[in-house]
């Protein structure tokens, strides 16, 4: 490998641990971190419990986009939360209605050449800046911002080599709806998509954004581009020119897969409920009423895109049929707006101006009428995420997006030649942007004094207990295959809203399952510290939240056993602490039942020396069994167990540093 | 009464029935309709049992702004509705998004000399123009769109003489502030009040728009202003001088109460928590830390309240633990906001803009942080309505609030001179504001072909049958003093979201006093034909919500007995077909008890001749009780109950002309 492309070069720049063979573990340093506020609040709980004094990072910024709507107090609370968690960890603070954490992280703090975490799935966005940039679960980014590195399979990169120039009325959503269409929701898995080729010249750097952002749809581990001199236009329009570096694929690189795009051929693309690689042309669904249009979001977050949507209605109104909501990026964004007018003609033409934020995007406000249509620029159309049960949202180009709005009908953007004697507008981005910081508030320089301003439903997380030597424990629970993190810990309107309150949310530990767990499982850590549960195969799949982890571990969940685990959840149940043993011999999952006692003993010592683990059961009817078990960690893996999980071992670190100083 | 003030002419030259002396019932001709969307689904469903063809109103219009966030179908539903109920029955539309209904109002529609009846507490806010705008309950609105008198009592009149000239840094809300300093929440039950004299000059009719809107914190019936020169400058800054006329008072007229303010005597003044009568000098509580300010709403407006808040802030930047939110009025006014650059101000500053509507004035988001101080130009600061409980609103001008945002403390803004050396920013108002009618939809010259849009949760009033001579009904409750409407029917976020489906709403009549009431109503509806309750005194106080006579109504109520009723329930229970009783003797309370058979014979001959109502009261054990009850029902009322209320009325009338034609 000694002509590298731009994915293996950021990799190889940043690596610490591992070797750079696809499918092996490694791990790398990370520059950059990325928090919005959903995930969030769990995220500096964890740095709060892990005893962080700074931010290890270049670069941490604590986001506020998603939970806006501030119906109650707990969105409210959540802020000034985060505010001063921001300032006490060092990060970047973001505040409510700035934007959208990607377009603005891009604009204000991107790097081309480095890497980031970030605890939102679209986080990939940053790769069009010629960034390695990572979504991932909240305790990762956690331990990132505290100086760990980032701990990923070695990808496998996809090549796409971009030629050409795209036509007029069709753009860079029209790009990526192509990728969906030919790979689909899965096709990325365990991939990087790099893009490369001549016709790269053509696509600016908030149009790469765009792809980039979804290829998180196409299931992508990340999306990178290089960093060249529409890089660099882009960094001079906002002022950080001296940010910039050349970072190109070698002359003669290998890519692990192959595909081509020719941008000449592209045509307005739409996908179609309820999936995102659900993708046809334009035409297959022209003339179908609408009821709204939603313009914004993360994956058509440019001045460009909102200009060309303003363009297009300028001096028209829009159908009166059809809500034409627009989700402006950033307040520089909007300042931008006011001043090449796309604002002015937006509204004027009738749309609804929303706050900066991810709005609809979420499901936060803007459900579309039941059995309706509603066309949006955004990433994801998955069924009631928008909020209306039975929805039929569709995903397209503010081009499209717009001219449907003027129509009430899908239409294809290059009608409007005809329909209203209308040129494809040509959009010239300034050179440099009107520029806004203001609601961006640094870290001071050293925050450790700062109180975290914890509102009633935001709680500390308690204390982790690390691992014993020997346990006897009653099995709370014997369940069977496929049980899944939704029965585990399940979402919803009545639980979310306590995603800062652990012991609040730990009541709903797996009631779907069996209503009397909690009260049973606080019974057993009072009087027994703790217990286990036991499975079948593929525990825990699903939704990778880490609540359905950190929940159980509150109530004392000490092991589970099962026969197999699912991938992103094994991870969780380590990271927090909570062992999981495998079943040797599957037979002996009939020796074990619910209420009987459970006895470890030699734990740590059998579990550090990867010894078989000898489960012995009794119950109060003189039932005696025996049997053994095993675990798959890796040594840093087991390490972080012993000592209760990631948590506790940057803390026991901390402590460490601390008594030598 | 030869020498007439404003609010006497304006009834004189309306009235259709009764006599012009306070107290006295008079009917009065309605020229004007203003809905907004959380009370007018129901209106909309009374023009739809009523049979109306069309509108009889010279302008009714609906408009959208209450409940904008869309968190599921239900409100996007709604707008469905909305719009197509507005076009069959011959309503303006306006879109949702476009603005604040009073503000709107008054730019495109209001008229000096008219009158008009609103479905909101705020509709005095078009005695601004020198109109007659009284808030009322959704069914006088629907007659009134039906071309029905509207009934009130000839309210007295007091005469607030103004005179001087508002001192810098002081504005129109100082000056309603200081008459809720005066006269607290109640002081204007029962009068219009009526500003006159010298200083009005000084006052643009926007101004005076802040001071009527707020009029109804006062209790007033409603606020009059007359139509001068003020008027004509602003009617014609709307591109509408041909509607002004001139409206003033007769020189010697008079007024039945008098009070004087002097505006150079006026002081920057805050309402503090929990009442919009608490009010007290900015100084007074100065230098308290805020979480939150919010500038908007109907009770400040205007294009100058925005740009004043803009030309504070204009080069600074908010305090970093504020958050400043900015709800503009309208479309329009967003327009406007950018021409004067007020927008780009705000925005620079660290504003978040948030759509055109009422939001945090309801509750729709915007909610503060537990136990922070928010300040908001908003009217009312009742507990909880801001949705954080135990929340800290208080209610100020512009130029307070814009003053608390940069300092972060509450600021009076007369310190700015000192604290940024900053003069007092003069407004100029354009000659001519831009105009955007673009989300006002008209209706149809012939609205009747036009099909309803009803969404799964919006359903049609069902028929409702006129009273009947005989009743063998059961008593399903029996109750004792005060009973509140909210016990009735309550209110919050598990019901309201059935505003619109009468069906599901009726789910929840009385479960505050008895669960099971709802069944064992239905079960009495459909053995016996409905049913009656038994109370005390002041039965359904509190709130004047229509849905506590209408669903108790659709489960078969057909009278209430009681010893005395709360005012503006009793005329609900009359509009809707349901008698209201009361005992002649108060013991004879005792004779009846839930569960008991009541006999009524003769019913309609009684009621209509004014002869007291002989209750016959039987049960299983073979109880036999007699006792009178009386009514007092003015002529008018007799006739609408015995059709079964106002809906019924108006559809028998419609019968009959339709047989005519």
């Amino acid at each position: 490998m000694s002509k590298l492309n731009v994915t293996q070069k950021l990799i190889k720049e940043h690596l610490l641990k591992g070797e750079m063979k696809p499918g092996k573990e490694i791990g790398i340093k990370i520059d950059q971190a990325l928090l919005q506020d959903a995930t969030g609040t769990l995220v500096q709980l964890e740095l709060e419990a892990m005893g962080l004094k700074k931010a290890q990072t270049e670069v941490a910024v604590q986001y506020v986009d998603h939970n806006l709507l501030q119906t109650d107090f707990k969105n409210a609370d959540d802020h000034l939360f985060l505010h001063s968690a921001a300032q006490r960890f060092g990060l970047w603070y973001s505040r409510p209605g700035n934007g959208v954490s990607h377009p603005v992280h891009m604009q204000r703090f991107g790097k081309p050449g480095k890497t980031m975490v970030g605890s939102d799935s679209h986080t990939p966005a940053a790769g069009s800046l010629g960034m390695l940039a990572i979504g991932t679960g909240g305790l990762d980014v956690a331990a990132a911002i505290a100086g760990q590195p980032y701990f990923v399979k070695m990808p496998e990169v996809m090549g796409v080599k971009v030629t050409g120039k795209l036509p007029d009325w069709v753009s860079a959503k029209d790009v990526i709806l192509e990728m969906l269409r030919r790979y689909d929701v899965k096709g990325g898995v365990g991939k990087v998509i790099e893009y490369y080729g001549d016709g790269l010249k053509n696509l600016s750097a908030m149009d790469r954004h765009v792809i980039a952002n979804m290829g998180a749809e196409l299931g992508a581990t990340t999306t990178v581009f290089p960093s060249d001199e529409e890089t660099k236009k882009f960094l001079k329009s906002q002022e950080r020119e001296e940010d910039w570096v050349e970072l190109v694929a070698d002359e003669g690189c290998e890519y692990d897969y192959h595909d081509e795009i020719v941008l000449d051929d592209l045509i307005p693309l739409i996908a179609l409920p309820t999936s995102p690689g659900n993708v046809v042309p334009v035409r297959e669904v022209e003339g179908k009423e609408i009821s709204q249009v939603v313009i914004g979001s993360s994956a058509n977050p440019g001045l460009r895109d909102f200009w060309i949507a303003g363009a297009i209605v300028e001096g028209k109104a829009v159908n009166n049929d059809v809500s034409f909501d627009i989700n402006p990026t950033s307040r520089q964004m909007i300042q931008n707006m006011i001043d090449n007018r796309a604002f002015a003609n937006l509204i004027k033409a009738g749309a609804r101006f929303h706050q900066s934020g991810c709005m609809g995007c979420i499901g936060m406000g803007q459900a579309p009428a039941s059995g309706t249509i509603s066309l949006r620029t955004m990433p994801r159309n998955f069924p009631d995420r928008s909020g209306t049960k039975d929805d039929q949202v569709h995903l397209c180009s503010p081009e499209t997006a717009a001219a449907s709005a003027l129509t009430g009908k899908i239409t294809d953007p290059r009608d409007l030649e005809k329909l209203y004697d209308m040129k494809y507008p040509k959009f010239e981005h300034p050179e440099v942007e009107i520029i806004n910081r203001e609601m961006l508030v640094a870290p001071p320089e050293d925050g450790t004094g700062i109180e975290l301003q914890k509102g009633p439903n935001i709680k500390s997380l308690p204390y982790i207990e690390p691992m014993q030597e020997k346990y006897c424990v009653p099995v709370m629970l014997k369940m069977g295959d496929n049980i899944s993190t939704d029965e585990i810990l399940k979402a919803g309107a009545e639980v979310l809203p306590f995603r800062s309150n652990l012991p609040e949310i730990s009541k709903y530990s797996y009631t779907v399952i069996d209503e009397s767990f909690y009260d049973r499982a606080m019974e057993a850590k009072n009087t027994h510290g703790g217990h286990i549960v036991v499975a079948k195969d593929n525990y825990a799949q699903g939704s990778s939240r880490e609540h359905a982890a950190i929940a159980p571990k509150y109530l004392g969940q000490v092991a589970v056993i099962a026969n197999s685990y699912a991938r992103i959840a094994w991870q969780n149940l380590v990271n927090f602490g909570i062992l999981p043993l495998e079943f040797i011999d599957i037979e002996d999952y009939e020796k074990i039942e619910q209420g009987d006692l459970v006895y470890f003993r030699n734990l740590r010592e059998d579990v550090k020396n990867r010894n078989n683990i000898k489960v012995i059961v009794k119950n109060d009817n003189g039932k005696k069994e025996e049997f053994e078990t095993k675990h798959s960690m890796s040594d840093r893996q087991i390490d972080v167990l012993l000592k209760g999980g990631i948590i506790n071992e940057f803390k026991d670190r901390l402590e460490e540093e601390d008594l030598k100083a």
